[in-house]
């Protein structure tokens, strides 16, 4: 076995996400188990942190027991020794440094949203496809423990002809007006101005989750809200909320498929996930959550009897099966690292590109439109 | 006490739900408890049963202990001893049946919905009007004991402001094509040529539920499907499925509540009951099912973390408590009954009117038209 | 952000409460924590140990890594580096130390109780304000995450009007007569002569807990009992209990509110906690415990039926939702001085000041004086 | 085997008390099970209803399939085919009709509380002494099957001394406000011109439940409250209330035994049972309900510890035991009724007076005076 070295500039990691997720739980935990193994080949990335705080960036490696760290990014882009960019910096910023990277030559690969606006991240998209870099978006909800389970259960038959989708996402978000019930929420999250809104936060999302589970996005019908008019901000002053908080949306597809999915940081949650998408097809159904999946077979379906003079005699929860673990579910992030490093090293398959990434700024954006225009809005293939 | 004598045409009834609900649990139920006491007056109803077979309402009377019966319905609406006429029988029928009890001068109570025609709704509510005849409809769920609890809450302030309200109704039909799952539902209701549509069905109640929940409808938007392309008829023969099996719609009240509605002859439920509403206000949330009914205050919200990378430690379900039986709940429709027997004798509120019937059928029919052109329409007040 | 350096001395912290609550979890934990962050400012105590035995203040300080510590107390009291003296000597010792400490231009903050006469606990209140001086006792419980859990369902109005309190403390403290079941509490706690009994240990806590919670007490009814007329000491050596053991006792409060507290030490447990206190209200009640706190709402409450002839049909139990945690909820003796530090510093409010304290010390009394004549005793307001 | 037949007037047994617990469940199921065996006597009563109605009397005779029924009371006390009278008439009735029977040489029995006025309870108990008659009160719970288990526990040494007894009785009744949640008891209970209260209605109970249990009853300290000012009476109208809706007592006894007894219909219930009595002594402990008992043994006891920063490791519930059915528990009242009738018969004894319910009467206004002088006040011996 050889071992191949592979330099990658993690840029803007010192946020709680690419900390945890993209640092600690995706590429120290790939070296950790000693790298990714292809064939006779031992892949071994190698990283330098990239940032504009050095204290924070010194910090961070020492915290880690990462030794190499810059502000210099020109310098690293420079480096023939690296050859991916990452970047988990703030979405105003991303473009701007996915520009310089692809100038370098760099493979690219980023977090979600690519961009504000449709025509940026498809801007980007194309620019990378021109200088002919791989290039990739973070979309780890698709490798959730629940969501495998499902798509192992697909692809079985278990569903027959999938019919329908209901999601529903969220929980109550504190407004922090009550003692010792402080937001759990940063309040810029709840102003338009500062690119707050459930609607770019979840329908980028829900945008590779539909293409990939259920079929690809062809109309969206968005209606959001603003339920909640004030809030409290991290120093304890009510501010006005200008972004949306409530997104209710209907989603067809090429399949056929009806998707429905409310997005909401005022529901309290009875039920089983955070997340939670019913799926029903003609042969069975699912509850697709987080890391858990339940099931109800078209054999297992019960007849009930619709008699209101009496309690209900089934107990509706009681005829679905939980999906059993049946692998070792990883860090879903370590899993589209995994993927986006054997594509840049031996040209495995890897089809989560920026194009990709950019459909989900795309269905956002649509999404808006409809809610302002209040009907059905075709989403066009981007080209 | 004084007995007072009050005379009720029962047209139609030898369906199941004329018999079961109208006849034996209200009627025949109000005689046995021996009268509605009014004050210092017992109401007490006698009953003479129509229609168009002589022999099933001779069986049904037979049956139930029911002495007067007639297939001459002209005779019944012409004897002074009945003041008031009932009809249960089909929609087709149904208004020129109560034009002519209103032509007699009857007071006129009917099942929804009342026509299949905004139009013919309201025509016949205008002519009751103008005939100075009491009349009312059906709107059974608002005494479900689900219901009653949820606005017993409502009533002691427990929402606060009532924000959104999630409904699904629903629950597998079987298609017929397996054997020993025969389908549990009529043939028509699948075929739009015959009446059938799962919106004609459910709109109109979701209309006099939301009215009277959560705020006056003020705008619709509904996305229909016929998920299901086959079913297997009462001869055992396939037929086409011609008619809207499932709707998605979100409904805009005056009161802000926005009121997103599921309705599905094709979902396998796991859910607390075959309806549930999720009610979401700033103090508290409730999820509503036919006879039973959730709560959770904002004081018991608890705050949930998002960490896909654990097991959720949260139970969802804990948190809400089941809304205890405080009172006796009878049967929805003979409470209805009741009172609209009082309104008749003794003059009391009653205002499930024919209009108010004639909402709900707008809101089916808008909600096709919606359908059909893809964006919110609004609902104009009737006049 | 600039650091501020803030001095304290320790008096008496060589205690289990003192060391535990005082030195560990409060003072060093907001030394480990980087201070009290308030504004721009970074405010850092700076402590030096006070007492009688040098050798158990050298060992506490080697123990907890506490550079200074003197049985000088003048010395330190003469210190200008140090603004605040706080005592957690016993009771009997307390004002000698503070009268030193007042009159040495310190801010002063100290445990309860303040004195065992409300003669002295108020004149050492009216030292400190005529001195000028910040004061402060300690009145911990009122930051237990029970009762914050409680004071945030007020807060949202949960309760409707209070109406009455039932507060059941104690538990079963062993007499030492059976082998392997050592007495847990030391022998001074039954002895009147050396400043024991339950009442003066309990009622100061009850006056601050009520006050703040439901309603300024303004009369006080007690029953003292001594049930168990004998226990063991440390010594191995019976001894005759001559302070009371259980307290039952009733506060009438400024707001209407009726409280009646048992506190005991001849109480075997069967309830949520140790301490619990069943707050009834017009729209909703809980059972109040040290960490956590269960509510049951007016919509909740069950209609039982009163039938001995069969077993009790409602599980009273389960009505009752546990407030979720919402906050971090830190230490109740650490939060208090964190209050302390930055009313010393910045001027920020701090309600809980030696008068404050001094109205426990008269609860206490008067309470006792209601058990020996019999009678409520009314509450007058300290001058 | 001989059969001796016994004639008993029942008299005022039309309601709800009356019907079900004294001629349904003890009377007729005496009669049902082949009357009462008392060595080779066979006991059977003979029954006659009598009151005011004629027509309820007959009603009630004919669903219970009774033979004998009367309006004519001077009649059936002038016949000498029955030797007992009992009484469950309202409490403003029960001395005149109890003089009567006794001037006619009738045993007499009768419901608690036998007068409103402690002079008029000794009163018919003195004339029933004088007259030489037999005669009982009703104080069922003492053969309720909780409290014979507790006395089951006693019997066996299972408590040391008793030291201390924690009463709470009551469950929140619902005022009449609110839609659905109907009051539950009538509104005279809450009117004290119409001999409403809680003290009259249960302080009785407390009397003999505490001299039979615990020890006579010495001392009296009660403070009375009307917590809700308004309730929805019967006819749908808001009423004012004048009688104690709630009551906090505490009594002492001859043995030393301390019982502190909260009655309210006031609170929401989150105990073991509608009544419960937590009865404390050095050997163990038990909580004694209505038809349960849970012990705790001194042996059995925990040593909780008191740690604030932790959630408390013990639960507090698991260290008792539900004392086991052991015997058939039959209906309380009947089993009073059969020793009222051996006494009659045989003279076995029967210690449960007219003037032991007088006690009971005495208790209740010696509250209401505890009440209106804020003190304790002695109960003194009836004579």
């Amino acid at each position: 076995m050889t071992t191949q070295r592979i330099g990658i500039i993690l840029n803007g990691v010192t946020g709680r996400m690419g900390t945890n997720q993209h640092l600690v739980r995706s590429l120290l935990a790939i070296q950790k188990q000693g790298g990714i193994v292809h064939g006779d080949t031992r892949l071994m990335p190698d990283i330098i942190l990239t940032g504009r705080s050095a204290d924070k960036l010194a910090a961070l490696a020492a915290a880690h027991g990462v030794e190499k760290h810059t502000t210099d990014l020109d310098a690293a882009l420079g480096d023939p020794a690296y050859s991916i960019f990452f970047d988990a910096s703030g979405t105003p910023h991303r473009i701007p440094f996915l520009e310089k990277a692809i100038a370098a030559g760099k493979h690219v690969y980023c977090e979600k949203p690519t961009a504000s606006l449709t025509a940026d991240a498809l801007g980007i998209a194309l620019k990378a496809e021109a200088a002919g870099v791989k290039n990739g978006t973070v979309q780890d909800k698709l490798w959730l423990p629940g969501i495998r389970k499902f798509l192992a259960a697909k692809e079985q038959g278990f569903f027959g002809d999938l019919l329908s989708v209901r999601g529903e996402f969220g929980y109550w978000v504190f407004t922090g007006h009550v003692h010792d019930q402080p937001a759990q929420r940063p309040s810029w999250n709840y102003r338009g101005e500062d690119g707050g809104g459930i609607i770019i936060d979840m329908h980028c999302h829900w945008r590779y989750v539909i293409d990939n589970l259920f079929g690809e996005v062809t109309h969206v019908f968005t209606h959001a809200a603003t339920h909640i008019p004030e809030r409290i901000d991290e120093r304890g002053q009510p501010y006005p909320c200008t972004a949306d908080d409530s997104a209710y949306a209907l989603f067809k597809t090429k399949t056929g498929v009806v998707c429905q999915f409310n997005s909401s940081w005022n529901v309290r949650v009875r039920r089983d996930d955070l997340l939670t998408m019913q799926v029903d097809g003609t042969l069975g159904s699912a509850i697709v959550g987080l890391r858990k999946c339940w099931t109800q077979h078209a054999a297992a379906t019960p007849k009930p009897v619709w008699n209101p003079d009496i309690d209900q005699p089934l107990d509706f929860y009681a005829g679905w099966n939980e999906a059993p673990d049946t692998t070792a579910y990883d860090n879903a992030f370590k899993i589209q690292w995994e993927l986006f490093l054997k594509h840049v090293a031996f040209d495995t398959p890897f089809p989560w590109t920026l194009r990709e990434g950019a459909k989900g700024v795309q269905l956002a954006e649509l999404s808006l439109q409809s809610h302002t225009e209040g009907r059905w809005i075709e989403v066009p293939i981007l080209k």
